[in-house]
């Protein structure tokens, strides 16, 4: 870190800050300039509260250098993470083959779930999202079906062979969900909720981490931290759209994340442009963007009956749109030497 | 709900969105304008998924009317609700009297706290915060003391008589922590975990609630409907920033965010101007504006040694600053009629 | 337009919105909902101000329903406008072909230039780009060539045949950079300049506008509409990224404007990646992305010497690494059935 | 500056860093880190762009230590600034007395702005806004009186006293707009219309400059110093509300903005609620809490028919409003050892 003095700040303020950077076992660098001191630290400070100092007299800010992750990082682990979902090898995300996991926001019931599955499944999709525990902003909405929900998960993966992305929303519901699923999705509002980090983490399933709505990308990182420390280096990371004030959507997505976290992470990067757009007239380009951005993998709400939806109507595509999507999204997989 | 249909829509599509509306119980009214037809929809469609319409055809968009909450909205129940902290009839939150919650960020030690308490009692709080268990953006940070830290807060009360408002992360937390504080704090991070908001809504003390970095009004009033549904109406509403583009400060604090949802629900509304700017260099202006803007209370970190504090040092002010800003905020309390 | 009334609004307030909507010259719908009255405005009131029934006693809110826009709309005009760039009719922006614009952000130099002209159009660029007026944030900050710069322009199109788009930013430039240029800018920072609006819309030549770095669609739309309705139908809308509260990019590029745009207007859409990230390495990925999305065109900051370049070093590319994203944006064209 | 070099960077590169800051007219200072190192540039790198480096190879980030601008600063200039407005002493803006600038958003005609004067100069402003030139959104909205408007707030300063304050939108209006008005102001939309802040930096009246609606507070202390580079020192700052995903408000109020201005420069700060919230019935919380937060001025929309008002009538109160605000005010202000 660097701590930047303000203008006119004395000797024994400075030699106050040295003091403070030698007890936390960093050594310091004074830096005398034209117009202000700086004092430079060296020493691993990544994992150490970095802005306390800025409490202190003649110190104007303090400015961090290293970043505070370690294991999510590139530069601890150069090759790209490779993350299987289930027993097929096709469904991993990662590697060359762009996997596309698709899906209900909802687990509604059995004939819808299983129609849903083998439309998206002969579409080209990898993996089945669906939801069988629900994040509602209302308590008077539609909570998911909770066990059932995640049985009829289990009998389509059955009936399919596609591997199973369902959420987990809260610690005691952990091993249930790993009990049915190939893959446990964090949500975005759970992206900080750091007892299900732990406990995600604490088992060996992948994880399928969302970016909160306006985290940002260190955040996020530190988020997969959390999962990682714990032992479980299988993270997905989902870029699904930040809270902006822009209206015609419902999340602005932003694809520079996907180059920008290839930079940072070897951790796989998946994007969701359903959620990340909240409009379904708008998720087929975003398909198409995404892969040529370099996304790793998509996931996309598709229902068969959208305008009956139990959630998330106005962003699901239905089957036929997600064959015409998943078509363009092969030419596009191949113009940037991928498969999808 | 208002469904306005697209420019060129046809009879039919009409047709079958008023089809949609009577299948969930409501009522239409068809109103042809000279460019776009829309679809009134007459009833309480609150609890009603109302954007899926958005899927079918001829559908430009859905605007919703009805607020979706119910039980946090003033519209059923005018009077203002006073929230009690504890058992001193000073330590109430929504009355004439501004109540102040101060304290360190973290429980430390005995020491730390027991003499921040004695602080800020004396400069005129009634209520302490104080971390035991601590959402920490990385994992390797300090992550509170856990139940030794709920231990000294209620020494702490004991001391002084202030009351106990700490922050629970997790459900299984719940007991524990309302076993010794006054007031459950659910923390920004939180207020869209919904298993957790329904746990504390189990239970019978006051709830702290924070607002999400970037939540809305409605979803932050969601948020409380949550706890009120499962019958704890002892909610206070906290206002701690919210994330922008800005960068002086940690987080933009939206002061009409009081007006505003005093206007919406009869909730007592709390402002934290430590977390709402991050930089104890804010607060002490924050902490009058709030009181003039009509904040019911104020949260404020307090620590007795910020550069060392283990969490959030830049953003507390000492116990000598606090007992000069409370001296402002009784100033500006009474030229609104009100005290502090 | 709808008038939603408060609930428990009177008869006589409703009475009273109804006598201001038919003052506006529009006709009213009472619709008496079980909860709330709303009034439903019948009639062309896209150029009404719409909120100012808001201060109305008994009034909660009004929401519009028509667009304010209508030259830019596609309800008024279904085909697509296609805009030309100079006398190559290669050189247009919103056909099949994929119009690519390229060069330094700053015209600096004769050698600099002819050299970056040269190196784009061998990279298939169909247009040059190089400010001659620039609009520094800082006023100790180069400004720029001025003519001398236009002049540079003028000669470098004619040893390469490319389309001259460079920046106007203000009312007495306007016929200056008209004599010289194919294309007018106007920047994010002039996009509600409406007075410089007037003025390119006054004018003949082709106008590239970009959107505001905080806009609406509602806004860029409008201020599209401010050109088009002087007269002036040749307007390429230009989306060069948001701010919002990401760190890692200088702004965010909202990639889903460009299908959202396409679906509200007949205008073409150009992605600026090199202002809309900020960052070098970002560039290459956000080409393909864009043009993925359906962008009509790119606009791309080019330098032959990034750490000496005298404004915006940090996101322009260098020749060899336009010409591999030139490659690449080729196949990204095809596989969505365009060239470029 | 501090040049951070990327993870593994080579002595090669880091000499060539160093050549770079050299031939910059700079020092450095290499220091070489545990995992990384930086380059401490030593010297006034204030004036320089400072990302280009950033291009370089090895290069991770470049991070600005020194304020960018000069003459806005305190560090130049201690003692705060006070801005007359007119011959009337008691209105200035910077001073013990808070100034409060009030009035309609435009001049309708000669019967409603002398209407409005006399009221707000009875409720106690010392200033009349009231716009001439309105720059609208839509192009078919009511663009103002132009020259007739600026007699008419001549008129009416003469009736009452009180000095005329309006926006000037173009270069080629400024002589006229300084002609009649006694402060001339920059709307949010021209903070960046550098051409213009040269010209009203070219005149002698003092200039209030609104904020951008993304602006930070660099930026638009940059737009100040545009201002006083050109000579003309008597600049105040006005925070009018910022852009975010808030939706119960037109803009959100950055109240902690006044401290940090006051923090950084010299320049006195006015706080606009009317646009900085965009609905009446949160103006008068707003005003008591600016001033509470130590703001220099207000500056206020009322109209005494606000569902006719030609633009803004939404956030404008009425004159009654206005007197029950001023004196809350006046209540606040004497909180905080101020008058108004």
């Amino acid at each position: 870190m660097i701590v930047v003095m303000k203008q006119g700040s004395t000797p024994k303020q400075v030699e106050h800050v040295v003091q403070l950077v030698r007890e936390m076992g960093l050594k310091e660098n004074v830096i005398v300039g034209e117009e202000r001191t700086v004092v430079a630290v060296i020493g691993n400070d990544r994992f150490k509260d970095r802005t306390r100092m800025e409490s202190s007299d003649g110190v104007e800010k303090v400015v961090p250098i290293l970043a505070p992750y370690k294991m999510a990082s590139r530069e601890v682990k150069k090759e790209r993470t490779v993350v299987p979902m289930g027993s097929d090898p096709k469904a991993a995300i990662g590697g060359v083959r762009v996997g596309v996991i698709a899906g209900p926001c909802s687990v509604e019931n059995k004939a819808q779930l299983l129609e849903i599955a083998h439309a998206v499944k002969e579409g080209g999709a990898v993996g089945l999202r669906g939801g069988a525990f629900k994040p509602r902003t209302s308590p008077y909405a539609f909570q998911g079906l909770a066990e059932k929900g995640l049985e009829l998960l289990a009998l389509a993966r059955e009936e399919t062979g596609l591997a199973v992305v369902t959420e987990v929303m809260a610690v005691d519901q952990v091993d249930l969900v790993a009990k049915y699923a190939d893959v446990l999705q964090v949500g975005a509002r759970n992206m900080q909720n750091f007892n299900l980090l732990n406990a995600v983490g604490d088992q060996s399933k992948p994880v399928l981490l969302k970016r909160g709505m306006s985290a940002t990308l260190e955040e996020f990182l530190l988020a997969a931290e959390y999962i990682m420390s714990r032992g479980n280096g299988q993270v997905m990371l989902c870029e699904r759209g930040i809270r902006t004030y822009e209206e015609y959507v419902r999340n602005t997505l932003a694809l520079a994340a996907v180059p920008a976290l290839h930079r940072a992470t070897h951790l796989p990067v998946v994007i969701d442009p359903s959620q990340g757009t909240g409009k379904n007239y708008l998720v087929d380009s975003m398909c198409r963007a995404a892969v040529a951005a370099g996304a790793d993998g998509l996931i996309v709400e598709v229902h068969n009956d959208p305008e009956h939806a139990m959630t998330d109507g106005a962003q699901s595509i239905t089957p036929e749109q997600f064959a015409a999507a998943m078509k363009a999204v092969k030419r596009i997989a191949a113009a940037v030497d991928r498969e999808a």
